[in-house]
């Protein structure tokens, strides 16, 4: 690799190199009775239709944050060979993301993803189903691809990881769709609910960048570690950011995830307090009139410092994970940067 | 193995085997925040809930095929220790059908399976959705098992067939979804359906069988297509019974298939004569009082006729491939009898 890693130019090698090996594994529908199928994926993964583009494609952190990992632990940021052969398991984690987003936005009912029509909007719910089920599939199949460039113990490997990662997302995506009914929820249920939902994938990102990479044990605990704590303070911050957020950063309206009633930390802090929020919150939906009142309310009743105190405290444990692990060179520094990209968005 | 694999005794110990390798695959649910999520997949796989036995668990064809092409090849009736250690194979690829028939359900908007309320009907589309997903990464976890008694190599094969299978199911079920709103099919489109919907994963059972008993090269492929040939040749004939069939045999009403406009292989057939039968077809649906007679027309234009020529052909297939596999032993026997217990229900 010519160009530095924590520079956006290297970023944008990795990002192109991620890109072709996704088209190229989501390619194997491309056939002539399969078309219309190929294209349904091919849109969702932000490359065709109306809106196309980088920001429908969305960022890519989980394949980045495998090939930084990867690089990262096998100390060889010059050599071109390990991150590109650790390619597949970088598409196989996004793939897993994206079929993730495709069933999220059928059970959620939601409407547009980046900024355009989700794909159950545009070509029916069952298709969506398909679609899903076709990009988890072919995360299964770009993981058993390593099998060109790593020895089958470490291909089995990675798939145990990706596979044990997966069961998570459907653990978390199942408790989150059984608070929804609850009103008996406190600050406990929120950490096993992101933990699957949000910090499972992205520790498997750094877990299986790092086993790529041939760290030893102790390594990969320690990228493992970093992803997991990675992913729980991204998820804190953005329930930060989806309450007092500020919209022209974020994107979103402000407070929208009181009127969504997105079981957060800082409403699931709320409603273990107990007081005049709680009391509000069971009520009933919330307003687009009221919603900056209960907003000041729940920051009055603790539900902010709560949330903003555990930010911090889970950016310290990824900051002392990372540091654990050690990672070298360019790659080193682009995750150091990677992680405070992620977790200092609002400022 | 103390009992003849072709007998009822002999079936139903493989048969315990498998129930308890599925419940123990499964189990990765239960736990105390996920029981109810664990109670669904119970439920679906019919250990659980109101109905649960045998007729909502379903034959379980799919393991047996494994197991016993396991047996057949490895040459080693005798020997426990190889049908035991595929057993997480053969929970795998029941696991794979169950996932597509819990999304199916949801796709078709079907109420009943196996006798009882479908999963969506009884937890509502976006957890049925979620259980699926958790039985399809179940199918991932327990191939991967197979690395406890199989050197990596092996598994990675194993896995490889899998998730090549798996791509078929969703390319069969983007062709079955995709004709409901076409009136210009032919016999033409029938296959690729097919051979996605249902012959791909009975195909990959008698692959996977085989690749476990350690058969060679062509030996696996003389069961793989044998397998494919089992699939289509069962398919064909369920559609013939779905028109033609004996209602008491089938527990269906007969041409119910018509109603439900299903595009069969006797349907094809009949809008590719472009006669009577295809112009009553493209005016729409077909009522009760009428589905006899479209039954009728149906038979005199071809359609019975391509579907039987059809269903021999492929079941002469079939049994040509298992003879070239060279089955050996009780199992072997087994699978011959499986065959033809499959392959002349409606006699």
């Amino acid at each position: 690799m010519d160009t530095k890693l924590h520079t956006e130019q290297g970023r944008s090698t990795l990002l192109s190199h991620i890109e072709l090996e996704l088209q190229k594994q989501v390619s194997r529908l491309d056939a002539p009775r399969t078309k219309p199928f190929h294209e349904m994926l091919s849109y969702h993964m932000g490359w065709s239709g109306e809106g196309a583009g980088p920001e429908a494609a969305g960022k890519r952190i989980r394949p980045l944050l495998l090939l930084l990992s990867c690089l990262a632990s096998s100390g060889a940021a010059g050599k071109d060979e390990t991150w590109q052969s650790a390619l597949p398991a970088a598409a196989a984690v996004e793939l897993v993301h994206n079929f993730s987003l495709v069933h999220d936005d059928i059970q959620d009912n939601s409407n547009r993803r980046r900024g355009r029509p989700t794909t159950w909007v545009k070509w029916g719910m069952p298709m969506a189903i398909n679609v899903g089920d076709a990009l988890f599939v072919m995360s299964n199949q770009a993981i058993i691809d390593l099998k060109e460039n790593y020895p089958a113990e470490i291909v089995v490997r990675a798939a145990e990881i990706l596979h044990n990662t997966c069961l998570e997302l459907t653990r978390g995506q199942f408790l989150d769709m059984s608070y929804e009914e609850r009103s008996d929820l406190t600050v406990d249920d929120y950490w096993p609910m992101v933990a699957g939902k949000t910090a499972a994938l992205l520790s498997a990102c750094c877990h299986i960048g790092a086993l790529l990479g041939r760290a030893d044990d102790s390594g990969q605990e320690a990228y493992r570690s970093f992803g997991h704590y990675l992913g729980l303070a991204f998820q804190v911050q953005d329930d930060i950011l989806g309450i007092w957020g500020d919209e022209a950063l974020t994107g979103k309206s402000a407070a929208s995830d009181l009127i969504e009633r997105k079981n957060s930390l800082p409403v699931l802090a709320g409603l273990s307090a107990n007081g005049r929020f709680a009391a509000r919150w069971k009520q009933g939906p919330i307003g687009h009139n009221e919603v900056q009142e209960v907003a000041r309310l729940l920051a009055s009743e603790a539900g902010y410092e709560t949330a903003t105190d555990a930010a911090r405290q889970m950016t310290d444990l990824a900051l002392m994970s990372l540091r654990e692990a050690d990672p070298q060179g360019d790659a080193g520094e682009a995750l150091f940067e990677l992680a405070d990209r992620l977790l200092k968005r609002n400022q």
